[in-house]
């Protein structure tokens, strides 16, 4: 299974007023690590979207392990769960990097969409981004 | 099934590129609803956290519909899923006001813990804030 | 001078570990009094996007005076505080609602420009929008 | 004049419908120059905090140049502007890596304030954490 990891440092703003990251964030971060997974393997989200492909998120689920706190450098993973017809699915492990602690896991999925919203198949010219 | 709706304008900062609401808005949106459920019943997440119970989040999950858009107005409610012995498993579901538009549904699944994030038991004390 | 004041509740999310509101919300609250300015005025800042007028930051200035708390309701009014030949400055007041409190005053500067970014003068028909 | 610059990539969560950076987003890049400035001169802001010192934002101003997108990278300096009796000033300047263009510029200015929010004289000690 191909994966690509990235590090993450925890700002000031992601913290609420329990001391700890606000939950909505760690999806930021899974953002972040699933754009750097498409880079890591040659393309850019931002191409993509040029291209007219376009990946909004149709699910997402979290499960928070250990909180995140300000200044934790948090070592994000991406990668493919399932390829579908017409949609991919991402799974994402989010762990600590000063002591390894498993901060959290989650997937999202998404359509294939050009620029009108219009559904796109999985075809191999949408998996080369991915591969 | 107990259940309370808030409304929701969609903010300018919550639009991404696709010109649509970026997808970890909605939590928020969740927490907004989760809050005003309390309120409804007379408590305030305020005071909650004043007697030294917090409500961090466990689980999330998320599934998208219509997109949400600047300047719409999202129904959100929400409702108690579940009871459980040492959490709380909180539905949730946001349309649009204009047209009725079913936007997403979700839930979040909430651990009691004290100041210390010590796991409390769900007892009768707990569940007056929700009742 | 004209103003128009809109409430707006403090979300949870909008908290850091300080126990207050981050300082970066304030300027979401400002977009809101903005919006909800036009809208007191007839008009809204989606249809003047949908006419091809844009209202980019070109300045922003926020000085904070009581820190805004979860849950806290925030008065907060805009007013136009300069015409200028290519750009407006707005002004804007947040207070709390529960006891008057200052919270914070600041102001922005927006240019206008059509959907190419090209700067647009301001003349009659721009100015309908805000009068 | 001392500085510290960092690298900050674009999120696509830190863009809005106009297709650029929303513009309350650079409040955070300017946070996270801030505390790399600190990292810089051998201490952090989580310790800073954990001996009790806290920097509240009194003032905030940016000046928007050219606009930020999706996947830049921005080159984020911090530099101490000048020292005050009871505050600091901290200056910023943000360019895109790519081009070398200058995206935004601004200050931030901050009393230190104790656990209790009591405003802490600018002494020798204070001053250690920015030399």
């Amino acid at each position: 299974m191909e994966s690509h990891s990235t590090e993450i440092r925890v700002r000031y703003k992601e913290t609420d007023q329990m001391g700890i990251v606000y939950h909505s964030n760690y999806l930021v971060w899974m953002e972040v690590a699933r754009v750097e997974y498409l880079r890591s393997r040659g393309h850019t989200y931002k191409q993509m979207e040029s291209d007219g492909i376009f990946l909004p998120v149709k699910q997402v689920q979290v499960t928070y392990k250990t909180p995140a706190r300000f200044d934790d450098i948090i070592i994000a993973e991406a990668y493919i769960d399932e390829y579908r017809k017409a949609s991919i699915k991402i799974g994402y492990r989010m762990t600590r990097k000063s002591d390894g602690a498993e901060i959290a896991g989650g997937y999202t999925i998404h359509p294939f969409v050009n620029r009108e919203g219009k559904i796109l198949r999985f075809d191999e010219k949408l998996k080369a981004y991915f591969e």
